[in-house]
């Protein structure tokens, strides 16, 4: 059964090894326009040959997986489906998946999001488990051939994902809640402090942990956001629109001066905080530590090794040096009660206070 | 010279062990309302003598330190006036200055905020190194004795902090903007997501790891909380208000499909974020790492020692698993171009695919 991969970076390259370590007799051709990326490619064995061109590589496939950015993908998928036999079922990775949807009604195509892998890119960081685990959304139309759609679904199995069907609408919805709206808030406060903090002048004072956190994943790659704002503009304002009228609620409050509504406000906001994670987790209770240490070198991985030789694995790290960063708080997160315990124990047996609560 | 610290936690024991190990003949007088806190204070060294009420720990001495949540402060700089000796400089460590200096025009009083030690309490956590290297804000009044005033700025530079003299309402306007309004962000943001996918029902999403870094504060302690959005809802409901103007725009972009001001938007952000850390680290310019690991207990470990024996400190860190907890990727930022650069090299020998950027 011959696999073809275009685009051969993080997403595609781990397809490729996924498919060479865990489907039965797959090959893998791949195509990609960079130069050098497919010699890099067949040496991580992500692909077992290197076509010369988009054409080579789908002709003959059974399946075609196209990884690109989303703006590139219409494209691609008219191309793939131009040189695809009629039993090759054809799948993107884009981030959003309304525009595809509406590209194309041939009963070959099936949408698809992987939920993993946003943090790095390049063949080189691709692994066969990527998606261990992993959500893997699929929006196949009402015209989706049922026996392509299975063998898609079998194959993202085997890869160890977990197929979701979704439609499209819903899918850029609900990434635009978790995913593309934190992306613009990070933007806004960034710049919304910059500007202030300009003004002010005679004054400006170190950022803090919470401001830190709010903002780490400002000023994403252009490269990839661009074509996630371009393609799911419409679902993110509208998030946008939902986060105005409650921050204008929350206004309102503060102005008010009402202690009551401020409280249970923030109250909620921790129990649904809490609940996300949870979910997340599968039903774990996740619990939050915190670490008193000083920050010398050697100070989190005697920590981290600690809790490894005891078997605990923490779910989430986030250091908050103090400013001169000579010592400093760590918070882990650990999920099951029974580790956050041990875990507990583990780090007092190190000497450093450590307190935790429910995360 | 006696120091008195009433209410003995987090910060009013580090600022009792500070003063004990860094003021020549120094003898700290403690006192706190609850029970068993004084003894475990003593024990830390962080009071030499632990008194029966606030105005036993007052009496006579140089200095008061008064360390309690926002609300309770004017209350309590009434009843440590009135048992302090005309000699005695009055302080407080509120996080919020406003309230307090409208509440006295005493001239033994400067109110003061140390940038410290907001992720942990209790005095067990009590550091007398915790103020190094960290703001400390003072808002003396017009009124203040410039005596006092300097006996507090001199202790306040043996404990190794910065002190900087600032007036209450920029004092409050500054830490709206990096402090107080990301965490409300953060509410909102929980709340809005836990209702959509509430909703939506059929498809909960795993929340990925920008969802998680921007919510991270989410719901922090309303003991604390609760009296800062009461005595600075005013300056946090501007900088709200502003952050509403500003999601108004990006709406309105996203809306008009303006893929090229969407990019610009996005690359300014991004410089932002990068000015904001760079004027946090004195200069320093700060390189974030993207690692792929196995996500098994001790590799983090194993990355944090090879830094660690190679001199390398890292900054701050985020870890994001694989939804599966079983490989993930690292995110670690490190300050300087040859740290970073010494980072990327040892983490290439543990065989681990790195790439870096600016920060």
């Amino acid at each position: 059964m011959r696999i073809a991969v275009v685009g051969v970076g993080l997403v595609g390259g781990s397809i490729g090894l996924a498919a060479a370590e865990r489907l039965d007799g797959a090959e893998v051709w791949g195509f990609d326009p960079a130069p050098g990326v497919l010699a890099a490619a067949r040496e991580r064995g992500a692909v077992a040959r290197a076509a010369g061109s988009l054409a080579e590589a789908v002709e003959g496939a059974s399946a075609c997986f196209l990884c690109a950015p989303v703006g590139a993908l219409p494209g691609l998928v008219a191309a793939a489906l131009a040189a695809a036999g009629e039993d090759c079922v054809v799948t993107d990775v884009g981030s959003t998946k309304r525009l595809i949807a509406g590209a194309t009604d041939d009963q070959r195509f099936v949408g698809g999001h992987p939920v993993a892998g946003a943090e790095t890119s390049g063949v080189e960081h691709a692994r066969g488990d990527l998606f261990e685990g992993a959500a893997w959304y699929l929006t196949p139309s009402e015209r989706s051939s049922g026996l392509l759609y299975e063998r898609l679904h079998r194959m993202l199995v085997a890869f160890r994902a977990r197929p979701v069907a979704i439609d499209a609408d819903t899918h850029d919805r609900l990434l635009a809640t978790v995913s593309h709206l934190p992306h613009v808030i990070a933007n806004v406060l960034v710049s919304q402090a910059a500007r202030t903090l300009t003004q002010e002048g005679e004054a400006l004072p170190r950022v803090g942990p919470s401001f830190r956190d709010t903002t780490r994943v400002a000023g994403a790659s252009s490269a990839v956001w661009s074509d996630i704002y371009a393609t799911n503009g419409e679902a993110i304002a509208a998030e946008v629109d939902e986060t105005v009228r409650r921050l204008e609620g929350v206004a309102a409050a503060l102005r008010s001066g009402d202690g009551a509504s401020i409280v249970e406000w923030n109250e909620r906001a921790r129990e649904d905080r809490r609940r996300l994670l949870e979910a997340d987790l599968a039903g774990d209770s996740v619990h939050e530590l915190r670490i008193t240490v000083p920050n010398r070198p050697g100070i989190v991985a005697q920590v981290a090794l600690a809790l490894g030789h005891g078997g605990v694995n923490i779910v989430d790290m986030a250091l908050s040096p103090a400013p001169d960063m000579r010592s400093g708080a760590v918070r882990l997160w650990i999920a099951g009660d029974g580790d956050a315990e041990r875990a507990k124990g583990l780090i007092e047996e190190l000497g450093f206070p450590v307190s935790g609560r429910r995360a």
